[in-house]
């Protein structure tokens, strides 16, 4: 199977020099096949929407999606509920997502002890400790600080971390939706501070939330210094109360665990808190029986959202065109390109990096592609970062990792195109199994 | 009156400077008030939601705002009714936006015969007329094009349009909410056009709605092959019904109107169609009883939106700082500034442009303000493009079109800011009424 070839004959400036050439004459058929003939009438039948009138503009004065996407939810599961499903997570619809905005009805939810519905009038941040101006903020006062606006992710550590023996989940949802991307607003916290004054021993800072997990993480100065922000807007409207409505911490690019919700305490120390959620949680155990703390950033990532189990390519033709789309991410900076790969990493080529490209933020990639009817492809996608990094393969990762860790799970995955066109999570572990596949 | 001095004093630069020098020692107290006691433990007693489990993951699959949220909401009036609810229009509540991205249950709707719910799967659009190669697609079909995703805003050119006269609405969501802003998703219509073919006689496109007003406008070939789109999605997920879903035409930065809602049909043509709605309406009478037809870019255009009639500055005391807030937009290309006045437009300070600034896109501004108790003020705000335009006063606007027009108004605003600070609309005529104020 020498896929790099006959991908590179559709590239995607082939695609286009084609399409240009045929402004002006063309025979045969479009890039898109029809059955339908666009000089029969009838093809434009009335439709039954547009023989009566529509709903006024009055009924929904906060608007839903049409009840045709009854099927676009969050998705969750007892697999990955820690014992109940206040402790635990609803995961984003990946496969179905676009550019780099997740809608904030979709965006993934997780807590430790149920959403909490904070009242806004009730509401206080309390900022003190080694802090020469200790002070407790209304809500109003709070939001009386510059703000900035900024795109950035945000990922669960536990992404794909269920997997480290293999896919679990037949589903890109399930594998990789345990994060989503927002437009965020709130104040720096570097402003704050500069406010308020930090006395020089300060090196750690305690975020705390106001939920009934009361959920603590320790964050390092600088950080804090750096670009971390506290965040009351989401995609230009206020935080929803899944992502720690009125208020929630943002530390771009690090654990979604650590941008702790419902924040009602920010505390300077001169030592690390070592809560509960960054001793026997949130830390990476080794094969030596040890467990790495103070894991923060998310590291580069990648996976192809479309095709996927949830969207296969069962009712193509032979010919069709079709977009092999995908995500790519980085905790510690922007990326810089994305590889796509048609037999489970052996031969790479080069995916298109489309629209914006931020740091610390989703970026859409995308490869178009000429379906053959009844070929076999093993996807894989491989991304790197303005930090130097790539993506590993999954021997390189689990060769310093073991197994039995959770978290930053960031080796590459692989979806099988079968010759029917449904699409399989698969392992592709060795180079021998890629030869063999 | 010298705001411009008492501004510059306080200006960002200055801010950031005393923050900075405040770092290590700081005596006195924050550039926040605050009555409340960090040293005091009952500040932070065991708020309700802290003391039970909070709702499970599993119960909002699809989200919604928090409950005390509201308030925030899309508005009619019948004011702005054309006699009924269904063809009229409800207007965002810019004055509570974050950001350059309005969240999709928010975005302004706009219909001529009600909001009309599609099936995809009975979904078809058809292309024809001085085409080589006519087609009619399924939804699916059209998304296998390569997908392009921008973030741009659609106006109803009849934003404002109320307010020929003066001042009609003292609230920003009705003087100014007839846009929204988001991240598009669908493909341009030069890549369809590129592979169907289009004869060189042609010089117009209809696009025609499947809505039962079945909306008709007509679009010159230029723009199609610039930057128009066929657009299926919005921040990351299908279009709303609002918007028309399925799909619907992006004609970045040109009136909403021509943006036409659930697509049916392009045409092709050597001659414009002169439909209802770009006959008897979306044209602009001028002093001369002559109406200007072919009207397709929304000017360069700006307002404050914080504070405003519904967030006003009851609540601040002497020497708060607070943020004053904006948007600036030009259907003609970037927004290369935007000034702010203090005087209903004698005199100007520049204003910061924040977060991303990109073309025919909602732009952010913002001015850092010092409250002093009691003061008056006359807040206007001026923006420009990089195409070389400039807002106009509302003197050389009215000088030019009369106030017999509806669309395309876009002279500055101002509004006054009370003793006790309630904003209120006004319209600044002349440099006289100025100096009276």
């Amino acid at each position: 199977m020498d896929n790099k070839k006959s991908n590179q004959e559709i590239d995607r400036r082939d695609f286009f020099k084609k399409a240009a050439a045929s402004v002006t004459a063309i025979a045969g058929t479009s890039l898109i096949s029809s059955n339908a003939r666009a000089d029969d009438p009838a093809i434009m039948h009335h439709v039954p929407w547009g023989q009566k009138w529509g709903d006024p503009v009055t009924k929904n004065r906060y608007g839903m999606p049409s009840k045709y996407e009854h099927n676009v939810l969050r998705r969750n599961t007892k697999l990955l509920a820690s014992g109940n499903f206040r402790a635990s997570i609803a995961v984003t619809p990946i496969q179905e997502s676009m550019g780099i905005i997740t809608p904030n009805g979709l965006f993934f939810s997780r807590s430790h002890g149920g959403v909490a519905h904070v009242d806004p009038a009730e509401y206080r941040l309390m900022i003190h400790g080694l802090i020469e101006k200790p002070i407790v903020l209304t809500l109003e006062q709070l939001k009386r600080y510059p703000s900035v606006t900024r795109t950035h992710f945000i990922e669960c550590p536990a992404n794909g971390g269920q997997e480290w023996r293999g896919p679990q989940f037949n589903s890109v949802q399930f594998a990789k939706g345990f994060m989503s991307s927002a437009e965020w607003t709130g104040t720096y916290l570097k402003t704050i501070l500069a406010d308020l004054g930090v006395k020089k021993e300060a090196l750690w800072m305690l975020a705390e939330g106001s939920d009934s997990s009361e959920m603590g993480r320790t964050i390092p100065i600088d950080k804090v210094w750096d670009d971390a922000m506290i965040v009351w807007g989401q995609n230009g409207e206020a935080l929803r109360p899944e992502q720690g409505y009125p208020v929630r911490i943002l530390l771009p690019g690090w654990e979604g665990n650590l941008c702790v919700k419902w924040l009602k305490r920010l505390e300077f120390s001169t030592e690390p808190w070592y809560c509960k959620e960054e001793t026997s949680k949130y830390t990476d155990l080794k094969p030596t029986g040890k467990a790495i703390q103070h894991f923060y950033a998310n590291e580069v990532n990648s996976t192809v959202t479309s095709p996927s189990p949830e969207i296969d390519w069962t009712s193509l033709r032979d010919g069709d065109i079709v977009e092999i789309q995908g995500l790519a991410w980085s905790g510690m900076g922007t990326i810089t390109g994305v590889d796509l790969s048609f037999d489970g990493g052996r031969n790479y080529i080069k995916a298109d990096l489309k629209g914006l490209v931020l740091p610390k933020s989703w970026t859409r990639w995308s490869y178009m592609h000429t379906y053959k009817k009844g070929e076999k492809l093993l996807l894989t996608s491989r991304a790197m970062d303005d930090a130097g990094y790539i993506q590993p393969t999954i021997d390189q990762e689990v060769g310093v990792m073991g197994v039995e860790a959770v978290y930053h799970r960031n080796a590459v995955e692989t979806w099988e195109v079968t010759e029917t066109g449904k699409i399989n999570h698969v392992e592709i572990r060795t180079m021998k199994e890629v030869k063999d596949a």
